[in-house]
């Protein structure tokens, strides 16, 4: 089963934010994609909803000193 | 109101480790306090229960490479 989210990220400004998102959610056991939008400020994410919980996305995010709208 | 958690990481192996963790979960919104223990391989939080959930603190640890057990 996958899911798709997309999570709005306003602070989102240059490709070193991108980057330091993606790592970060790509490290997330059961996410399976995860792509940046610099222009849009939004993270998606494609994920198993039986392995991961959005609030653990949320979390790979604000872990990064970002905070999701 | 503040909740103490202790997560059990059992990949924590060094100063870096310890650092990179204290980081991560020190930048969500709602964490009060976090704590590595290199040789217990655990992470103390301290955090507001109502401004942040468990599952996003576990998202923060697994955004740097580290599984919680």
């Amino acid at each position: 089963m996958t899911t798709a989210t997309t999570f709005t990220v306003p602070d989102i400004s240059c490709a070193h934010c991108k980057a330091s998102i993606e790592e970060a959610v790509g490290a997330v056991p059961g996410v399976e994609a995860v792509d940046v939008n610099i222009e849009e400020r939004t993270v998606d994410v494609r994920y198993d909803p039986v392995s991961v919980e959005e609030g653990v996305i949320v979390g790979a995010i604000e872990g990064q000193g970002y905070e999701v709208a």
